[in-house]
């Protein structure tokens, strides 16, 4: 199904190796042996692919599937199509991600140091690191195995970056550690100055910004994304963390483990964000704030208050999701009433 | 008037000549052999430039302008300075790009492959392309004819672009298929990883992300914007939109013919936009949803539904027009109300 | 304490010195030959070291601080650990500043141009001006002395720069002038076309844009934010402006002097902003505003309406901020009355 010009695809595979990869269980009267060729979506899937559901708006599009096999959660299996091999799983998407890793998995970094890269002496590589040309590795810099460092990247003096990572087309990166297994998408911006200055009636005075950019393993940043440095502490983003396009973290920041931070969320500086928060898109965070473990922020959401753990908030600036809510409900009360007193608007 | 050290100027045209380009007409005693040498500000122009109105707020420029030359709506024109030589038009800042466009046309290509860009082998470049140095163009690629590949660009494996295309400094394009005339301001990232992985208690599971992006032709593309590539379908863009800069489009997302998509709007995964709408800056759009043709998104909207064809909404949650405007009618009455009853607030 | 990888240290310099370069006093019994060898925050400051205190909410710190010396308001003076020597000053954060800058001077460019930098015959380039592998800079460009200009830059045909500035890693610059002592973060954008096209029946027709940026002395523009050129009038950001990461200003814009524009800010075509301005992160300004002087802004807001000097406005849209926090307070009383009534909501 993907367009070969972009994507190989390993196999076939058999249905037993499918549901080992997936932790899933073939579903009754499903030859172990059936080879699956590629991962397709419900609705473009044929006879040699295999595809998922976990969404019951889509069940339409199951029933009508030509997918040769479908990764299905248990209590669906009754209703597929009568030809279609399922395999079992409470966790389909789950699922599906592994199995599609297994035909489409990342490409090996080739290990090849283009000649017209630009490595400064003093830097170190190591084993299967792939730099394509016109990357520019400052002095000092170290970096592990098995990483891609892409076309036109640049890497500043004494950055450190473990194994297995991916540095994408011009990202920049300076006065920062990274962790192994971490993906930087391009264009995106870690290290450099965070927004500090000292307002007197004498003027700006520069504020030196003398502290790293920390990122834990796992992680991944996306494109055009910008990270400042700590002022004096580090800017810290924890292990398994996963940042999308456009984000801006000011300095001092600190992201907890395994956090999602949507695309133009903006985190202002010293704001201490806790393991597992979730950050919906364009939400604003003003400094110096404390989210809590496992808390949830609305998309566009402006947080001005800290945030209390396992809670939800929503709108700007940010209440209670039960609060929120309700205000949207007695807004709306208020303005049909108002209809019938006041007709114009 | 266009400063010589950055814009050359084409001409003198005489004003007969200007008159066909914008498919106006002169006004009563213009001479059609009056030379016109370059396009200016209203309040800028001098007796050799021509200017143009369209808006009344500045009616009070025009009449003291001394412009030798104007285009202007047939109402306005029996206002005008009497020097001045009108150009009659129903859609004056249309003819005045036009105009413009013939002083100050896009420079062609050089068709020279500096040696200093990186260029694969088995990438093939159409007559009279331009690649500036330090570009680098990977396996396979496809580019067409006449195209500007400009400084420090990098173009993926097996991109294909068609002709008369613009690629700005630092963009990178990977996985996608562009059509013909379109314009990629610098740092635009397209094709890059969707932000896909599957949540589990076992942690996060990336689902590789399988599709491309295709962009249609006379597309343009703003700086820093970011496009992902489809999960499995495709990130669709289609023929004529344009694309402010700062902008995030996630995968799967489809835009229709002829969008205006603001500075700085994002829109969440798999969303599908119909042809020639408008979405205003900063505005957000949730996943999975349906907007109509023709459908307006006011600036800083947060759009969690569908949009109809032909409305227009606002606010964050939106509402359509007529209800968010009573809503704030509303709330400024009983802020008015309560200041009487309770003066602190 | 700054990580010796990534910063070297100046100094040590004695107390006397200190409170020179800062403006500062030295506390009662405080020995002006005592060095001091570098700065670092109150928590983790040592005998050696010099922090700062300027905000109560870290009173608590300040009197388990091991820091050797402390910048200090008079009022604290009596509140110090006894062990600590005090520098006074009625602007702590300021001398702060002044003293991190002398332990942490810029680094002087090198006056090297590496080789494989790309530069046009008839680019100029003053003295003690370094360039960076892979720039590129183009025709008739001029650079001022002591210039930084670093890796994979990109500095487009007939650009002109001053004295003493940074242009960092992954810019683009064209189509603008830019004072002295001007700091451009990675990947900031400026002088590319703006959003500019008309809008009729026969499609969109862009409309050339002839103007340029026009940036003053002492500015600084963050990461990956984007400046549009004008389209006929020129953009213009004011001496001693400090932009954030991702802001998008549109072409025409005016930005006075000494305005402090956060992180995401969108500014539209052709608003004119005021001296001393300053604009929360993510606020939105719509086009052809006027903003008065000393106007602040709040993050988020969304301004659709001219804006009076000396004022300050909050909200979606924007009102003045004392009406919108009386609807915020109206709004939490109709909803604590409307939970009697329906408590569902």
């Amino acid at each position: 199904m993907a367009d070969p010009r972009f994507f190989t695809v390993a196999g076939p595979f058999p249905l037993s190796k499918l549901a080992r990869i997936s932790d899933g269980e073939l579903g009754p009267g499903a030859d172990p042996a059936r080879l699956v060729h590629d991962v397709a979506p419900l609705e473009a899937a044929g006879p040699n692919e295999i595809s998922f559901i976990d969404n019951r708006k889509y069940l339409t599009t199951f029933f009508a599937s030509r997918a040769g096999a479908c990764i299905v959660p248990p209590e669906l299996a009754r209703r597929a199509p009568p030809e279609m091999a399922l395999l079992l799983t409470t966790e389909p998407y789950r699922g599906y991600a592994l199995i599609a890793q297994a035909f489409h998995p990342n490409p090996t970094p080739s290990g090849v140091v283009d000649p017209r890269a630009v490595i400064d002496p003093s830097a170190s590589l190591g084993d299967g690191t792939e730099v394509v040309a016109g990357a520019v590795i400052g002095p000092r810099v170290e970096i592990g195995k098995r990483c891609l460092i892409d076309a036109n990247a640049v890497i500043g003096l004494g950055v450190v970056i473990g194994d297995d990572c991916m540095v994408g087309a011009h990202v920049s990166l300076s006065h920062c550690r990274i962790g192994h297994r971490v993906v930087i998408y391009p264009g995106a911006r870690l290290g450099q100055d965070g927004f500090g200055f000292a307002i007197s009636r004498k003027g700006f005075t520069s504020v030196p910004q003398l502290g790293r950019v920390i990122v834990g393993d796992d992680v991944e940043i996306g494109a055009n994304t910008t990270i400042d440095r700590g002022a004096g502490p580090d800017t810290v983003i924890g292990n398994g963390c996963r940042i999308d396009n456009l984000v801006q973290i000011g300095h001092n920041v600190q992201l907890g483990q395994g956090c999602v931070v949507v695309a133009q969320v903006g985190i202002s500086g010293s704001t201490r964000v806790g393991d597992s928060v979730m950050i919906g898109g364009q939400a604003g965070l003003t400094g110096h704030l404390c989210i809590g473990t496992r808390a949830r922020i609305g998309a566009q959401a402006g947080v001005m208050r800290d945030v209390a753990a396992d809670t939800t908030v929503i709108g700007s600036p940010a209440l209670q999701a039960r609060d929120y809510w309700r205000q949207i409900v007695v807004l709306k009360q208020m303005v049909r009433r108002s209809k019938v007193k006041e007709p114009e608007a």
